[in-house]
C-alpha cells in the first residue's frame, strides 16, 4: 500500500529509544553514520536551506544517496525556551528516489539530539586524546545529557563536569544523569568545569557571538567538541583558540557559513571529518595538541539516523500507517478517485 | 497543544474537497492565490531545491511571509504511470514563524492539482483574450480535469477540447467531465483540438524537450497555458512560438531553470504574472498578441492553498491530531521526558 507511509510518533519514538536502550541506540546511531560517512562521495550534498526571521531558523536538511532521498525540517528558536517551548524541534522523511514516493515520515525532536550526540561522540573516537575519560560539559540544556551518554558509550568516558549560567539546568542535567553510572560533578564556572577534562563539549543555545571559552582558560591536549554555534552570528569560541586549534568539519560550505570558523577567512585550513575516517587525512597527530570538532549538523546524519529508524519498523512494529499519498487505481485518473470519494 | 499536529490526510481532503465543492474550491483557490501575488514583496522566495536522478526529481519548495513559513515536498516521476503510480506526489507543511512549531501538515497531491489549475485559471483571467469560452486541453492526464473545472469556474469556459496521444486518456477525461455543464469534444489531433480555441492547455508528462505545439498550428489572439513544462530538459512548445509570444511568468529565477524559456537566452524579456495583478505591468494588450503562462509551479502558490486548508479545519474538523513535535513541560528537559516514557 503505497499510499500508506508509516509514521513514527513522538511517543513511538520514546517506546523505541527504550526497547532498544539509549546507550544502544546512541553506539548504533554512532556506527550508523560513520558507515554513511565512510560512503561521503555517494551523497547529493548541499548547505541546508535557511529561512531566518529576527527569533530564529527554520531549516531544510536534504541529501539523497541515490537510493534514498531524505530531508529534516528543524527550527531553532532560542527563544522558544522562555515561553515554554523546545528550541529545536525537527521531524523527517525518506522517500524512495526510484518513484518519488515517501516511505518513513518520523518525529526527529528526540533523534535529532540522540544523532547530535552520536556525531559528536564518533567524532571524538578519532579526534579526542587517546584515554580520555572526562569531559566538560558546558551548556546543560536539552541537549546535554544526550551527549554525555553518547560519549560513555561511544568513547568510555567515566566523568562528566556539568557547567551551565542557570544552576537549575546544571541541577537538571545532574538528576537525569545519577545512576547512568557516570561520575557526575556540578561545576560553578566554566573554568571550574574543565579541570582535568580531556574532552569539551559546548552546547548553549543563545543566538549570539558568545565566548563560552576564552583562550586563556584552555591549556593543551584537549578535544574541543562545539556543537552549540551553529547558524550566522551564533558562535560559542572565542577566536583565538580557533587559531591554535586543528579544526574538523562536517561539510565545509555549509560549516563556513554557520559554525564557529565563521569567526575566520573563507580559506582558513580545515579537514573534512569523512576523510580522517576514509584514512584520507590525519586526526589527532599529537597529545599536545588541540582538536576542535566544529558542529553544525549535518543532512547525512539526519538520513543515517532515519533510515536507522526505518529499520527497526518491522521488528518493533512501532509505527502507525499514514493516509498521506494519494494513489488512485489508474494513475492519470486522479480526479475520478475524487469524484468516487463523493 | 503544541505537540499535536493538525493531519490533513487524502480521505479527508476528499472529503474537504466535496463539502466545498469542486468548482467553489478551485475559485477559492484562485483568489488566495491572486491575494498573495499581489502582496508578493512580503514573501521570502527562492527557486525551490530539486534533487535530480535518471528518472525524476525530488523538490522542496518553501517560502515565507514572515508570519507563517510553508513549504511542500514534492516528486515528478513521469515514468511512474507505467508502473501505475502518480507521476506526481506531494505533501505539505505550515510552520509559526515565531515559534518555528509546525501548525499543519497535509496531503498535497490532491491539493497541488488543484491549487496549479487554480494558478492557471487566474492568470488566464488577466491574460487569455476577453470573452474566451472555447479551450483545448493537450494532455488529458492526471491534471486534466482540473485545469477544465478551474477555467470553467474562475473564467466562463463553456467548451472544453480534448487530446492525448492515449485514447484511453481523453475517454477518462471525457467521462469524468461529463455531467459537469462543459461541453466536451474529443478530438484525434492536436490540430484538431486547437480549431477555435481561444484558450491552449499543454499539460503532457514525458520528461522530454517535446513538441507539443509547433509555431505553424499556431493563429493569432490565443492564450496559452503551458503547465507540462516544468523542469530541465522538460518542455512542450517549439522555440519559435516562445519567440512571438508575450511570455508571463511566477518566478523568474526559478522558471528560467525549468519553464519553457529554458530554451531561451536568459535576458529574454518576460513578465512576472504579480506584477500585471498589481498593476505594475500590463497583461494582453491587444486582441490578436499571443499571451504564453510559461507555469512551472511556485512555492508561494502553494502556502496559499495550505492556509486557505488550515482556515477550514476549525469549521470541518477535517483533520487529525498528529504526536509529531516532542514538547516537555520544561523545555530544557527533553531527556527527562524521555527517562520517564520508560
Amino acid at each position: 500500500m503505497l499510499n500508506l507511509v508509516p509514521f513514527v510518533s513522538v511517543d513511538r519514538m520514546m517506546k523505541l529509544v527504550h526497547r532498544i536502550g539509549v546507550e544502544r541506540m546512541l553506539t548504533d546511531l554512532a556506527t550508523a553514520i560513520e558507515t554513511d560517512f565512510l560512503r561521503w562521495g555517494q551523497f547529493d550534498k548541499t548547505p541546508r536551506i535557511a529561512s531566518h526571521s529576527d527569533v530564529g531558523v527554520i531549516e531544510l536538511m536534504p541529501t539523497s544517496d541515490g537510493q534514498t532521498y531524505g530531508f529534516k525540517y528543524v527550527n531553532g528558536h532560542p527563544s522558544n525556551m522562555k515561553r515554554g517551548l523546545q528550541t529545536v524541534t525537527a521531524f523527517g522523511l525518506l522517500a524512495d528516489v526510484e518513484t518519488g514516493y515517501p516511505v518513513l515520515l518520523s518525529e526527529m525532536t528526540i533523534l535529532t539530539a540522540l544523532r547530535t550526540a552520536a556525531t559528536s561522540a564518533m567524532a571524538a573516537k578519532w579526534l579526542a586524546p587517546r584515554g580520555a575519560t572526562t569531559m566538560a560539559l558546558i551548556g546543560n540544556g536539552a541537549q546535554a545529557e544526550f551527549q554525555a551518554l553518547a560519549f560513555k558509550a561511544v568513547c568510555g568516558l567515566t566523568e562528566v563536569r556539568l557547567y551551565d549560567i542557570d544552576p537549575t539546568a546544571t541541577a537538571k542535567c545532574a538528576k537525569n544523569l545519577a545512576g547512568t553510572g557516570l561520575t557526575v560533578t556540578p561545576c560553578r564556572t566554566a573554568e571550574d568545569a574543565i579541570l582535568g577534562a580531556q574532552i569539551i563539549t559546548t552546547v548553549t543555545a543563545d543566538k549570539t557571538n558568545a565566548t563560552i571559552l576564552s583562550d586563556n582558560m584552555l591549556g593543551a591536549g584537549v578535544h574541543i567538541n562545539g556543537v552549540g554555534g551553529d547558524c550566522p552570528g551564533k558562535t560559542e569560541l572565542h577566536r583565538d583558540i580557533l587559531t591554535r586549534s586543528s579544526i574538523f568539519v562536517e561539510y565545509p560550505p555549509q560549516t563556513r557559513i554557520e559554525g564557529e570558523i565563521q569567526q575566520l577567512p573563507p580559506d582558513h585550513p580545515v579537514t573534512e571529518l569523512w576523510e580522517v575516517i576514509a584514512g584520507r587525512a590525519t586526526g589527532r597527530t599529537d597529545p599536545a595538541q588541540v582538536t576542535l570538532f566544529d558542529s553544525v549538523g549535518f543532512a547525512i546524519e539526519d538520513f543515517s539516523a532515519l533510515n536507522y529508524i526505518r529499520s527497526k519498523l518491522a521488528e518493533t512494529g512501532l509505527y502507525e500507517d499514514l493516509d498521506m499519498i494519494a494513489d488512485p487505481d489508474d494513475p492519470r485518473d486522479l480526479f475520478g478517485m475524487l469524484l468516487r470519494a463523493a
